[in-house]
């Protein structure tokens, strides 16, 4: 038998499935790479621990008291993709919890024109950190960093902040979060439905991987015809026995909604303009649909936005968008908890 | 009646005076915007406050009781336009308190890429902070985005770092500062000499407006003929019966100066490279003044300076410029503080 | 007799020993710019506090000790010229003692756009801190940097991250530090071979004249004939009777080795492409050579490295260079603890 921790080729090339017990030590998260590691026992514990994240920094003893938590510890975001809004969400989750920050946002760096390597770039800079936060475009890459910094002398675990085209394990997080703690009752028996550019929407994918955890959901896709859910989302859900249905039509369903995800035009993928024939107006939030919408339903959006929610809508107290955002940074330092175990000091304060 | 707080068209175009109680609250400063702002009731305060600050600072133990008393805060500096002094002193006064801070210097996000509006980028990246500080080359913009964080649900403060063309209240705020601590028995009475391009000067206008807080003030305005003081500051001066005069003799008023505040021809606002036809050699401070001006005139620049002032005037105790940039940072700490209700704390200890 | 302390063109044709005592206050470093400020003394003392400070920093509670030490300063990197990992390492160990740090990594200012002098730069932005740690392309700025902060009202320390292309004290110090603290009995009477560039190799050249401070050590200096050590460390050497030997057959002296220091070729300074005609193949250090060398012989490395050291070397526990690479931010961190005077509280801590 191959040993996958010993070759880099072999281990990428096995089922993340089989990936995630290399980057878990003693019953907990080492490394955070895929939504994949999330179940729902650890779903519900980070949620906890973020919701009491949150209530403690209400005061300026308790915020002192989570500064305490991991002041002897020091951060790298590693940042070389733009992306300065899940940057500052994690560099001010890290504020939060008392660690020391410092960052990497260019490569173009005196080492790599002399002619390092991209991992012994990353594994110099680990030198000096306790936890690596990384962003970068090439799939797989923070994959790659965190196998090499496992398997170091000294190793230090890695959070992705979005690696490649897929993987945001962290955006999901806050999105199910969102879902948890602004839904009455929690996720379970909820109808969620997604609205717009559903065939390349990151967001919109991960989210519905994870439904499997939670109970009795159903889900709208509510797309144009050229963006729809891709199929292999779709298998999941069945394979899951997770109801969904597919739609064009935003006002047939609102009414039934527990929240609305919408989402914009990923016109950045695009490969021949063909977002430019797409009527995305069908695919709008308006304030009109306020008064249509339940009472304690929620508008949530990944965020940027364009045109998918009207502005006016953001006065309104289910417009949660905004509270979305801010979610990122807690269930992020509740994730920088969980690492470093110190989950019970804070869940244990008074 | 219009409600100036529902239109941001509607709010702009009122005069300042109408809009500062909209970013006052409880009696105090909630957003730093205008120089018109100051009164001298506040004026007074926040230098009581400054110096303080920086007496406490001297000691460790005082230096760290000022990073306990803000510890619990974050704040954003948002510094698209480029002025590093300005984002030092800032961060440093932040660091002073025991702010944490993160910071933007480049708009060229992902976001802003993606189509997100500019309002929706700064709600999303105070998400995470409890202050805005904020320098934009768009005039109005600062206070737009105090405008719109000051109706959120999470309202934020928001300082200015410099907004356009006009307004840096911070940078008045500093220099009026440097003259109360630097002049015996402070700004009363004092006879000011300003000197240079005070027709584009920022600094100098807002300094003479603000002179307005002061009794029995004297102002000459030293400057080329091409670059005399704007009749609106003229105007408002004789409006509030301060007397000025203006020459384009240094040597005539600089024994009488109590302050001497130079400043450099600001060329980068030419039209056809018209400061080139200017001769700046009258308007510089030179060594041999030293022996002519009084013991006590102080010598100001806001810096950066060219040639308008000897360097081997450096050296001379009544130079005190290097004091003025570094008066910046206490007197912005004092802000702060004053910002977040710790004047009590900071001027309460022994 | 000129006083040397009046003007910057005698002071800087002065021989560097005769500068030392301008930049030493009290009997310690007030600024560090010179290898040569490191005799053996100092050396021992620097390291034993460097093991300290690891020591101290595995508990929380040490690391919150060092982390209260300096709580109360500020410190400014100014690194003009790109270079990351010198960078992250003086930013971690100024974390680790508590001091908060901002930086300048572009000169692109809006001050020198507006005809600052960089003295006049340097001496404002190092109005709102306490230490100033500098990294310049330009030979001489840093220490210029250091004369004038050493002569204004204000002084404050100045740590070279690299001047020019001859002098980055701090690296020479890891390197010694690494060497005294992974050889058994330190670093009097071993044995090292240093092989690569040697002619164009800052660290090997420093190294070198650090030597001077140790006993009966024995040099190899193992290179391609066209990249020789210089004449003038091989002079130093003689007259400091410590004795060398040039070859270029790495495999004839490799058994003798207490300590391999492997360099890359420095073909960033080449002039015509020159370094394209070495065989580089010869001073590669290879797996194989494991079973060669003795068993408590280390290989060190400066970083970044390309093919002078394979891969799979990594894992055998005598290869230190990543370990080396963190040692610069005890050493430093140690280094800014003596310019501070804290040594004593660190060293007494039970």
């Amino acid at each position: 038998m191959t040993d996958v921790t010993r070759n880099w080729e072999e281990f990428n090339s096995t089922e993340v499935s089989a990936k995630i017990p290399f980057f878990t030590k003693d019953g907990r998260l080492y490394d955070c790479l895929f939504a994949q590691q999330f179940d729902r026992a650890l779903l519900d514990r980070l949620f906890t621990l973020a919701n009491k994240l949150r209530a403690t920094a209400q005061t300026k003893e308790g915020a002192d008291f989570l500064l305490s938590l991991l002041s002897h510890k020091r951060a790298m975001l590693y940042f070389v993709q733009p992306s300065t809004r899940t940057f500052l969400s994690f560099q001010n989750a890290c504020h939060l919890l008392g660690l020391k920050t410092s960052e990497i946002r260019d490569t173009n760096t005196s080492s790599e024109i002399k002619g390092e390597s991209p991992e012994d770039s990353v594994r110099t800079f680990s030198s000096y950190v306790d936890l690596i936060i990384m962003r970068h475009p090439v799939p797989g890459f923070v994959e790659k960093t965190a196998w090499v910094m496992n398997r170091a002398k000294r190793p230090v675990p890695v959070i992705s902040g979005g690696s490649g085209k897929d993987q945001h394990p962290t955006q999901a997080l806050l999105d199910v979060y969102t879902l948890d703690s602004q839904l009455e009752g929690g996720v379970d028996g909820k109808t969620i439905v997604m609205v717009g550019d559903l065939k390349r929407g990151r967001t919109v994918r991960s989210l519905s991987y994870l439904m499997k955890n939670y109970k009795r959901v159903k889900l709208y896709f509510v797309s144009p015809p050229q963006l729809r859910m891709e199929k292999d989302i779709l298998t999941f859900l069945s394979k899951h026995t997770i109801p969904y249905r597919e739609t064009d039509d935003l006002g047939s369903v609102m009414r039934e909604a527990d929240a609305i995800y919408m989402t914009r035009i990923q016109d950045e993928h695009d490969v021949a303009g063909e977002s430019r024939k797409v009527d995305y107006s069908k695919f709008q939030f308006r304030a009109e649909h306020l008064a249509v919408i339940k009472k304690t339903c929620i508008i949530m959006h990944p965020l940027p936005r364009r045109e998918e929610i009207e502005v006016e809508v953001d006065e309104d107290d289910r417009a949660v968008y905004w509270r979305q955002e801010r979610n990122g940074m807690w269930v992020r330092a509740a994730l920088i908890a969980h690492l470093f175990s110190v989950e019970d000091e804070i869940l244990g304060r008074k």
